[in-house]
Parts: C-alpha cells; structure tokens; sequence
C-alpha cells in the first residue's frame, strides 16, 4: 500500500511509519513542562516555564544529531540530512501556549516534524534535500502582540528590532525576556527560505469530527484583526452620581462588547469576533469606571467582508463615544489578510493521505499559523487532524493517538516527496510568486 | 449672631467656631498618607497604609486628651469630657478609602469631630455628656463586601465572629489583616450605644454645588443592594469555534451591564445601577472566555422600587444564561434597607446651620454612610456640604475649605446641643424606634 504519490521512492521507504507511542511520549513529557489543572498547559511565550519547553526540544533535537540554530528572535531551526547545499524540506510550529492552553495546540506539529527525522535516521536512509524542523516565537501571541510573530519575523514581514522592542500585556520588552530565557540567538533574520514548509496542526474546529474525516488538506487560513481599545471615562460614587451625568468606561466596554457580537451576527458567513480580554479600573463595586481596555480578534476567509466588519467597529467605537461621553482609543496590533496555500502542494496532502488509507477533505483555516507567514516566501501547505469537541485554547483540547499518528504519517511522506524528488530552487529570500499575503 | 436652637448656652460657647486652617491641615496631612496621582487617596482598609492612617489620627486624639477604644473589628471611639456616667453625643465616620479615592470622603467627618473637641478644650467649658469621635472600619467596602462593615457589627446587625471571617477580593481574612496591622482591639461589638449620633460628610453628588447650598440636613439614606456576579462558560479558540458554539462569559457578562444600565432607566426616579468591577478569565485577545465575574451595586431611596431592580437583575441574569449557554451564579454582599433619620434631628441640623448664616436645603443621601447603622440604635443625622463638579470617589474630589469650615461649625453646635442640654438616656444596646432598617 505504498503510496500512490511516491512511485519512484524503493519500498522499504514507501513503507515507512513514525513510532506513535513515542510521539504520545514526547507530546505527554513537554505536556508536563508548566502543566495546569484540567490536563492543559501555560507556557506563555518567553516565561520561565517556554524556556523549560524549548529546553526539553532542544534537547531531543540534539538527541537526533539535529543541527540546532537559534536566530535573532529565538525562532530555533534544526537541520538533518540531506545535501546542505539545497534548501532544506520544513516543518514546525510552535510550542508556545495561551494561558489555559492544551498540549496538542502547536506541539504536535513540532513533535510531528521529531518523528520524521527520527523515523528516517532509523532507515539509514538520508533523502536529497535536508529535513528542518523550526518552532517559532510567540505564535499565539498571547504575551506579545501580534501573534505568528516569530514566523512573520523570519519570512521578513517585521524587522528584528522592531519585534525585540515589542511590550507584552506584563509590560516587559520582548528582546530582554528573550535574553533572559537565553535564547536571543546570533543568526539573522529573515532566515533561510525552505524548499516547501509544511505543518500538521490539531483543527481547533469541530468539522472534522463532525464529518468522520481523519485528514484536513488546509487550502487557506482567515485573515485576522486585532486591536487593543482603550475607553476613558470619568469616576464618580456609584451611589451619589445621577446615570446622566455618568461617564462610564465599563458600560463602554460592555456596550462595544455586545455590539462586536452584533456587527459578526450581520456580516454571517466565516465572519467570527471575540472580546476575550476586559480590564477595568479601577475595578470596584462602588465606583464607576474611568477607564477601560478590551480586545477585538475579527477573522474573515474573504479580505472584503474582513474590512467591513473593521469598519463597522470604528462605527460601534464612535457612537458609543457619543452616547456614553468617554474617549475611545483604537490601536491594531495585528492585522493579516487571508492566505491561499501552495495548489501543487495541496493535492499532494491529499493524494498522500488518500494513498495512506485516511478519509481526507479539503478545508479552510480558522485558525493563524505560522503557515501563513512561510507562505510569503515559499510554497506551504498544512495538514489538519480533528479536535475531539472541535476545544482548543482549553485545558480539555484533545486528539486521538490515532489522529496524531495519522497526521504525522502524511507529514512524513510529503516531506519525503519534496525532499527526494523535487528541483532545487535558490535559498535565497525572495517572495514566492503565489504569495498573497500582505 | 448665637443660633437660635441654643438659647440656653452661655454667650462665649455660642459664639465658639472651629479653627478652619487647623482642620484643613489635618484633612491634607492625612491625604499624604497613600496618596496617589492626581490629589487623591488610595487606603484600602487594614492595608499598610490604613494602619498609617489610622496611627496618624490616634496619635491626634492621644493629643487631645482623648480616651482612645480599640473594639474587635477595628474600630476607634475616642472620648472626652462630660459625665462618663452618661451616654456620649458621638459624631464619627470612616478613614479607609477607595483605589482612586479623594481626602474628603469619610476623613472629614472624622477630622471635623476632632475640631470640636479641640474647640472645646480650648474654652475650658466640659459639656454634660462625653463627645465621642469615632471612625469605622471598612465604610467603604471596597477590599471586604459589604460596606460600612464596622459600624454594622458596632450596631450589632453583624456579628464580629463573621465580620473577622469575610474574604477579601485580594483573598485575606478580614481578622488576619487586622491583627497584621495592630488593630484588633479587646473591647466587645455591639459597641456603647450614644445618646445621639452625628456625621459630617461630602456630598459626593452634584446637588448642593448646582443650587448655591452650603449645608445640606440629610433626612434618608438610600437602600443598597451588591451582588458578585460569576458566569462560567467555556473557553474555546477565537478564531476556530463557530458563533453558534460559543459559550463566552465575556460576552455574557458585557450584555448583563448593558441589561443592569436598561432596568435602571426603565425604572427611573432615584434609581441607579453601577457595574464597577469586571474580571475576565483568562483574559485573553483569542480565547473565547471561560469565566467572567462582575459586581453590581444597586440602589434606591423606595425600598420596593429597589426590591423591583433586584428582580429584574435576576431576569436579566436567567435570560442570559439561557440565550449564551453560560451558567451564572448570583451572591449576594450587601442588602440594606433605604433608612429614615431621627426628625427632631434633622430639624436641629437645619436650624442651627441658619442660625450660623448658611443656606441649608433638606436632602436624601445617595451614598450609604455609618450614619445609617448608628441609626439602628440611636437617633441620627447628617450634615452635607457641597462635592465640587459632585465627584467623588475620584482624586479630584474637592470641596472649598469654607465649606468645609461651614459644616464642622454646624457639627460643634449641634453636638454641643446635645450633649449640653438633653436628657439622660440608657447606654444599653436597645433598637431604636425610629430604626427602619433590616
């Protein structure tokens, strides 16, 4: 049942599968590193606890005889094999969590990409072009805004020193925590362009599930707008001050809340918004509110309908200024147009899972991954396996070990594809022809 | 120009007035400690800056020869002169403030008590009763629920076993804090019940500044109802989880302070309504939130129209539950009646704040005071003076120092009043007739 993409490769590495119980292994031990209640995992990009994560990586790659570098903004890239000459086959992702995170979320596409490695090292069989394994800084974003920021650094969309400058919502500088953590790394960015970039990542979605399909060949990732928005008020005694005369920063908050939800209900379609963060000050039963922070994530399949949900919260931003009397800030701090991944690429997930014997659909993005921003400068595609509950971002996110190992079996073979039959292309970073990205 | 409730005392006491560059002294050395940006004051109670404050005004009492009572939840009665057999006229308030409070609310009161025993002593007249000034602890409610908590327990309408057992929203034990800072005093709650209690206060609103009043003779406080608020739904990934499949607390909590503000102008009259606190978990820019809690503080001088905005909440909560799919819990921190002031003393505070010269209008209060469980016991009443532009709970709370100087002066006179010419009546701790409260 060799796979009917890979007709020139000699059977015994058509044959090849990765080793599902390490795979579980891997995933459970870095699953241990900054553990919470419930299963899940806080390792906030750069704290002390992603430093143990990256550590433990780290670790297993040199285990591999993987070549390890670390760049300006702590991307690290692990090589193996092949003719360094050529520019290597990619995999990654990240191993970065939000606060209640899960231990599939990014993880899996790194550990994945260790599979591949350790998988064909065990053959003695070293395809033509090198095997790198990457996971990226900050890809939640969760500490720093925006998210995907590591990837977006290394395909060359943010300097280096502008991301080293970055402030998280703890206040500290991103560049310091980088330090700090010792992993402000001496190699450029942008960094080397691969040869492809490929990345299995949990759904995060329920389709999958929902359908009894094991394989998403991802065809694009949503676009993505976020803002910080600042709503200035006016204290006063909740008692003693007539609802008139209020000027209340947290019934603004409120109000924008409710109308973000509203402004998503009327666009419909792949239109979705979220307020998840409300902070308010200062924050007691009696006093009503000078001042209140909120974030809005919009995403969109369509840039259009994208930039009219924008456009409808500046509308909500300025009635609510009006009626409430407060000032309202608005301040982007990501903003990433939908991204169409490599067609050629595309067919080869799919024909490759076909070929492994899985139920396969095509499928948009919901998500950001570092996909998108690889997709700038090279051809890229993902390759999704189902969420049980379609929960991420939630203690409870959870894949079957079957899933998992599924995924990393078609991760293998794209790769091996790519890395044993495809023409050489320069490494140097020029942006890919089939880039849409802004 | 004697006022002419006073006919019985001697010329030289009637003429007697508070030293207004010494009170104003007092207030701005007293707003040192804890100060903050903007003239403002942050002494949340029994933190290390409430034991600043308080060691500041025991030291001030000691120095007027005044015999200083520490009781078990904290709270300071200093006496002087008079007949110790008999009950005291007291005046009193509270020291604590909120975050971003001003120096007036609460010090004043307290401060203005200490004028009058030192104007007082420094004729060398001794009234027939003991003057009593006293300050509560935690009036304001803003680190322990509820509010005016230590004249509550003083008043026996709690005991001082629970009061000692609250929770903080920082989570310390109210009695641990108190130990912690040296103020757990050995005298025993329900404390000596006065023969009259007076308080001076701000305003806090707009009213008496907008009409060109000095002094207001306060005749009600409004009823005050709190609630912590929980709503628990499900963490999920923003940009992944459908809008149908949500279940996001943020959301839910903002279209509950957008409900709370609709049943406040749909009920209208004196009704208000505040949301102040919210806290979002985990609180982040693309994870749907899990949880939400958030405080709201109602109030009303028309104990039923009070009762109906509580009912409405509890609608407001169980339809929101059901439309979001969040299950939300409801606790109630705070329940008290509006309450109705002794009339024979209101009418004093109003003829003797003409017969001193002022402009004086009789006035509900919008904010809960220690007066209103003083008048559980005893038979009370307040003086206000105007809030510059209404604010408080603000650092730009102000008041004009002639004001100021207006108020105490009528505090003195109506004490001296009272403790001059009235009858005896028994210290046990017996309701007061008059006592509307729950």
């Amino acid at each position: 049942m060799a796979p009917a993409a890979q007709p020139s490769l000699p059977s015994p590495v058509a044959d090849l599968r990765i080793d599902r119980a390490r795979l579980i292994d891997r995933i459970e031990a870095l699953g241990q590193v900054g553990a919470i209640d419930g299963g899940g995992v806080c390792r906030l990009a750069l704290t002390d606890d992603d430093r143990a994560g990256r550590d433990l990586v780290v670790g297993w790659m040199q285990d591999l005889a993987m070549d390890v570098v670390i760049d300006a903004v702590g991307n690290v890239i692990a090589t193996w094999g092949g003719d360094r000459s050529l520019a290597p086959v990619m995999c990654g992702s990240h191993i970065d969590t939000v606060r209640t995170g899960g231990k599939y979320d990014g993880n899996y596409g790194v550990l994945a990409g260790l599979e591949v490695v350790e998988t064909l090292a065990s053959t003695g069989y070293s395809p033509r072009r090198p095997i790198a394994v990457a996971f990226f800084t900050d890809e939640e974003g969760a500490r720093y805004h925006p998210d995907m920021l590591g990837s977006l650094v290394y395909a060359g969309g943010m300097s280096a020193e502008a991301a080293l400058d970055l402030r998280g919502i703890d206040g500290t500088r991103l560049g310091d925590e980088l330090v700090r953590i010792g992993y402000a790394g001496p190699v450029p960015c942008p960094g080397v362009v691969p040869h492809r970039y490929f990345e299995v990542h949990i759904e995060q979605g329920p389709i999958l599930e929902a359908e009894g399909v094991t394989i998403g060949a991802v065809t694009s990732v949503q676009g993505i707008h976020w803002e910080e928005i600042t709503i200035v008020g006016r204290s006063s005694h909740a008692g003693t001050t007539p609802m008139a005369m209020r000027r209340d920063a947290a019934l603004a908050a409120a109000m924008l809340t409710v109308r973000v939800r509203d402004l998503v209900s009327e666009i419909g379609g792949a239109q979705v918004g979220t307020v998840g963060a409300i902070d308010v000050h200062p924050n007691l039963v009696n006093v009503v509110a000078a001042r209140a922070t909120l974030t809005v994530d919009l995403r969109n399949t369509d840039r259009d309908e994208l930039a009219r949900a924008v456009e409808r919260l500046g509308v909500a931003c300025d009635e609510i200024a009006d009626s409430e009397s407060v000032e309202i800030t608005r301040k982007v701090t990501a903003d990433f147009d939908p991204v169409e991944f490599d067609a050629a690429m595309i067919d080869l997930v799919e024909s490759t899972a076909a070929g492994l014997g899985h139920t396969v659909r095509r499928m948009p993005s919901g998500a950001g991954h570092d996909a998108q921003m690889l997709a700038r400068v090279s051809p890229a595609a993902m390759i999704f396996v189902p969420s049980v509950d379609g929960l991420s971002h939630n203690v409870a996110e959870f894949t079957e070990p079957s899933d998992l190992e599924a995924g990393a079996n078609v991760l293998l073979h794209v790769m091996l594809h790519e890395a044993s039959t495809s023409k050489t292309i320069s490494s140097q970073m020029t942006p890919h022809p089939a880039d849409g990205a802004a």
